[in-house]
């Protein structure tokens, strides 16, 4: 059962019909969405209506007839394709899911400040919207460069307040999730622990968004249900990523499933957003299928930038040099146009000039 | 080895070079690359130089340094990503691979003359530049309709008088490859027959543009040396087809590789075409799978269109309906002009009014 | 609806059948099986039953619940696992579906009179019991060796009457399809052609089994549909092969699903075999993958052998040296014995010592 | 660069060698291999030779020339395919890796007393060697069942008292690790969690076996390098899983790669061990996959088993009925002969009729 309440409910009031379903012998889990509230009620023998429980809140009691609820569109109605629009970090301007599309970007790994604050720099000027940087790297070999840790996230921190952008990074230890949300302002979960559970479960528990990357392998389902992971916790700001899907020609690094946008689209609520760069793992694919995003209707890119790419301690070869940034964002630009969208950016073309 | 000639030799020039490389043991073929030719000279220990060949027509004898010598990109020397401009049927307005994007749209299959007709002057309206439509259909199943044959192809031919609309349609069995060329400007090589060799033997024969779709799990390496076949059977004329590979989501028919394009374009001067119908497998993904592609650069579109989509005798689930190809097109526009490109089209838009 | 005849049915008895079907608007085929004929009768609107058609030798009139009516299990009945028995070629100890196991072996190509000979000999003494060699090769490449043709299948012809073993061959042309029946025993379908209709259309109208090798990303209902094209030509001989799909992992050509075996034997009477040689890709796999397959339930083997792998034209990385085939053999054979089956082979051991 | 010290080396010159090799700028880790230790000396400038580190109880120092150097086979020379030895509980008889093979079975998930119970016996009694069973249990849903947590672990511990079989269970949190590992013999890292890296650190840190599953679209070299990552935090004893990667066919879960096993032998000293059951995902394909691994050369089989497999609270549809394991393993043992092995058990026979 699906108990859905009216716009405006208080905290109180759900926690008033929670009991009463509880009660009854459901486990309950809530999430918002807008102004209602969306409650699931679980558990195998529970026939809840919307008399028995008698709240003046309920506006309607569902059936579950999607294994997401909490993610599923059907909740949430819209006039066209737009999203849930989640607020990123503090600046207003900063936020996923409307009309606008944001760029994220910014390097694969932090790795000393220098290298960090041009880059912040340069994509800021050229329009991106957030900074992207790992402090804590996830890699194949644990021989290889696993970031900087805390020490990257101090970096991150201090780079967003000169630039203004608001900060994606990585967690990948769930004893670490409050300590990497004192510093970032969106979480990234990365496709290897796309169905880390305990991790999911953690993220679900802080008040900051969630962008949840597509496992290689991973459905369209198996996605929309870790996401539900998230939301079925309590924290309703989920950005779904597609990063590639494992295939079998060796000319990529992945495939990028480009379809998976419009079937989000369709399926849910939440916003989603495209990782050209990690799907093609070479620079001078990333251009055209950023282009390519943008037109099937993604909300975001994730873009890895570097000032030196060649030198780049992790995913060099994939990385746009920082200064040729600018020209990438110059030939997006149309295509946002002609999907009717304009790119976010959380700073006034007026004070770039300072 | 690979013979390179100035631009301009004459056809008895070529058989004058090949002769020469013959009776030093090499076995030859030939493909004409715009004003020059190319001679892949082939055979374990075939050592040739210029000198040793001694023709005036020779400006370069290269080593084979590609597995795939006539597709490769190096030869034809390109300012930007513009390939081979290939003429498609009688009217010189229909071309593939300059600056010009074609929509190639029509039915699966020819079911009948009506259906035909109205899909035809439907697109043709809207602004395709080229019929699709398949007389002969390869069916997974034994018992499934296999397509009208002969009676098909006239039906084509004589919608292509009405409407001046090229035609492209499916060849399977080289025994029929003359009778289809008689009836067909492009040849279709569908997915299933991309390593069908004698049948790419035959087409590569014809003086037809050959569409050759990508099989469903081929690398691009496969789908270049598929072409290479055709190529060096002397017909110059192949342009290459993304239709989705196979991937592991039920939610789609066929994973569609965008990147394909990008990595063709940097690999090959054939022009490449993309079939989001046949992909999705499902209508309402058409539309920004296409835009996608444009995006991402392509050189044309081949898109599935029925005047009634729920009653087709095949691929009714991914069919676009007649009456709706118009607003196709019309939110398709913006993505063309967007990467700087112009729609391809027979006619000029004064005949329209008529 | 599927007609099912009384066992013993004569040829005249079937045609009368087909013509009272036909003559209610259904289209026909037929394939035996064992004593009884089947005939599938197709059309949208064909309703029969048993008292309409009226004929003495009708056992059953059943609707069509599978795609693949010839094909499937569930018309042939039996008490365990064994599927049918196939003659192949005219010695009756060659056959394929009892409780025997077959190996079939061979060079990848036939390259030249001596290799072949050897290489059959050292076979057939360990063993084999039918030997296997290309003449026509599907070759990636258009510059790649592919195969004597013709003279390849005299040398097949040659070896067969020296040695006593039936000879597997791959036909990849329609218009090759007479030719190659006159001198194989056994016509092999390979995976690259698995949909190309044209071909299965025509192997199903000569009197000759069929190997039919799954495509690299066909499942293994397409298998089925593809196999049921040769059974509703009327040729009941019809032998299913796994020979890998398209996998990710670089460390092998393909990936063995030997899961097809006991799926395939779930789902139709018609024999399985497995190729890991192709599967592997490498020499060294081909041993564990053969008992494996064997241990899996299958009913043949076709392994690659040559006399000096080094030294092959084609494949020589996969095939195992003919020195080294007796070494093979012997540990296969307590599979065999495990899985409660024999091996079969042509010639009584007592005949070796001559 | 690899530092391999001679056999009996002490813990304190494997420190003092350590010590000699981090003044030097590298950072070390070690692992055990047999009566040797392998110190891998990481570091991107670090050049040392023997000589300068000048410790007697140094016999080789090598180049790093695979990624994996702990796990490489080439460090632990074999007469033959027999991998390490792993000790498994207390009971001597329950171990991995020489000429026998284990078959761990048992529940999906511990659903109470009872079930585990007569699911432990049943095994026992027909030769299992380990017990299995999930009270952790990763689910694609939020709404399913996740298993009973610390309850299950006590039961585990329980029915291990009673029947004598070690249990093997999964662990997913890295911050329950040390919990599980007081009740558990051996555990499980889930495919999902195969590249979860803090989780293998932290597994990487107790002295337990663990037996480490393949993700559904990881490659060998993948998963051997995940293996790394436990062997360098010091825990040697790992037991590599293939449990199915993700295919295209949607008539099983996943396609199980039994090619895996002889090249995971080639490549390392592990074990290895194979899970049917989760890769096939229906009960009827687990024995012929079971035998087929054996064949292949597994070192040990992990098995589903359910006293009432209908009514299980996961992966029923997959599981075999405890009262048909001891057919399973009846028809199991002579592919084990067959493969010049015996079944490992914790028990001898004298004791079963007791």
């Amino acid at each position: 059962m699906l108990i859905v309440t009216r716009p405006g409910v208080t905290a109180e009031e759900v926690d008033a019909i929670r009991e009463r379903a509880e009660a009854r012998g459901a486990s309950t889990c809530v999430a918002r969405q807008g102004p209602r509230a969306v409650i699931a009620c679980l558990g195998e023998a529970v026939e809840l209506d919307r008399s028995a429980l008698a709240h003046p809140a309920i506006e309607a009691v569902l059936p579950l007839t999607t294994p997401y609820p909490l993610a599923a569109r059907g909740l949430v109605p819209h006039a066209e394709r737009a999203a849930t629009v989640l607020p990123l970090g503090d600046d207003p301007r900063a936020r996923l899911g409307g009309r606008e599309v944001v760029v994220i970007a910014g390097p694969c790994s932090v790795e000393n400040a220098a290298m960090l604050r041009e880059t912040a720099h340069a994509v800021r000027r050229a329009g991106a919207g957030l900074l992207r940087g790992g402090a804590f790297k996830p890699r194949t070999s644990p021989y290889a460069f696993q970031g900087l840790g805390l020490a990257g996230l101090r970096l991150l921190a201090e780079v967003r307040r000169e630039t203004g952008l608001p900060v994606v990074t990585e967690v990948m230890d769930p004893r670490l999730v409050e300590q990497v949300a004192e510093y970032a302002d969106v979480l990234q979960v990365g496709a290897r622990n796309m169905q880390n559970f305990p991790l999911l479960c953690e993220v679900g528990r802080v008040q900051r968004p969630v962008l949840l990357k597509r496992g290689w392998s991973a459905t369209l389902k198996e996605l929309l249900l870790a996401a539900e992971y998230v939301l079925a916790r309590g924290n309703a700001a989920v950005i779904l990523c597609e990063r590639g899907i494992r295939g079998f020609d060796p000319a990529v690094r992945n495939t990028l499933d480009l379809a998976a946008i419009p079937l989000l689209h369709r399926e849910t609520h939440l916003p989603v957003v495209v990782d050209p760069s990690h799907a093609a793992g070479r620079a001078d694919l990333v251009l055209p299928l950023a282009c390519a995003a943008v037109a099937a209707g993604v909300d975001g890119l994730l873009v890895e930038v570097h000032p030196d790419p060649a030198a780049a301690r992790s995913d060099g070869e994939q990385s746009l040099p920082a200064a040729g940034f600018a020209d990438f964002m110059r030939t997006l630009r149309p295509f946002v146009a002609a999907a009717g969208r304009t790119l976010a950016g959380p700073r006034p073309p007026s004070r770039e000039a300072a």
